[in-house]
């Protein structure tokens, strides 16, 4: 039965692989979240005593087909991204289209190379989304089934609170979370999609 | 005449487009600093109230054939990376092997694709050091220069203290500044060049 949901994440997918235009800026957002399969994470560091510390992390936010828009990840504990949220969880995913290839002659850091950082708080993956969880990593990072048992990886979110865009010149674009998690390819965002 | 330097950035240059061996890892840094032409920079937010917050931004550290091992970066107050670092200084920037394209199929979150984070405090290039500045950033980033002088644009330098790199399994590889600005290309570290 078709029904509008109102918790994240929802039930719309995003399947384009073509570059949204850049006015429309939730389709964008969620374009580069689908498209990227590796970005870096942001965090207040234990080891470097509360320096803000980047550090590269391969997600996703569903098989290629169903898209949600939540990122997931596969941590450990002996990393110092899952160190530093258990400390703080307030940290930033930061993606590039530059690492797409899609931007051209244009400089990386040129507002047309499109550059999105969702910021929010890390949480552990609770049993009824691990599936999902389980199944948008596996299918996007196929080495990540073989790694070591030993090492404890676990299925980790970005709860996202802000959706920070630069798509184009003249700033920051705003997106709610409501659009974000609503936007599907054509750019509109009031129309329910099931998976 | 020939003296060795104990102020950054040094004489020495890292001139190889070829990946060192990933047990070389003083030169295994210089080379993600001298290939990448992109990073995320990781600061405290001021317009999210302190939480991370990591921001895509072009860098170099050199024209090709005098790559110094100091990032430097040309920025606006436009951009929340530089309203950060005006307020609290500390940052650190993050550099994948996976941007480079050379991991293979090894996943970007594989320890075997090299990820490179310096830490340290982001500065304002004073007068003397301006002219290598504006050399290795405008080299690399040939719009940066018809960027829009009402920006504002000015020369910054990441003033390292922390190196931290993964190239392999078995964690991350303590690299003190001494051997990060003094490596070259064969690995060694005690070997003087000169530009």
């Amino acid at each position: 039965m078709l029904q509008v949901q109102s918790s994240y994440p929802s039930k719309h997918t995003f399947q384009s692989a073509e570059r949204p235009s850049h006015e429309e800026y939730a389709a964008m957002a969620r374009w580069l979240v689908s498209q990227n399969t590796w970005g870096v994470l942001s965090t207040i560091s234990k080891h470097l005593n509360g320096s803000p510390f980047g550090n590269v992390l391969s997600f996703s936010d569903g098989p290629s087909d169903r898209a949600s828009g939540q990122p997931y990840f596969y941590l450990t504990a002996l990393d110092p991204s899952l160190t530093d949220t258990e400390e703080d969880s307030r940290c930033s995913l930061t993606i590039a289209e530059a690492a797409l290839g899609t931007c051209g002659n244009r400089d990386p850091e040129s507002p047309a190379c499109a550059k999105l950082t969702l910021s929010g708080q890390m949480k552990q993956v609770e049993e009824e989304e691990l599936d999902f969880a389980r199944e948008a990593l596996f299918s996007k990072h196929d080495e990540m089934q073989y790694w070591p048992k030993g090492h404890h990886f676990q299925f980790y979110k970005l709860q996202i609170e802000d959706v920070f865009l630069i798509d184009w010149f003249g700033g920051a674009q705003p997106i709610s979370l409501d659009e974000y998690f609503r936007a599907h390819e054509s750019g509109q965002t009031d129309v329910l999609r099931l998976k």
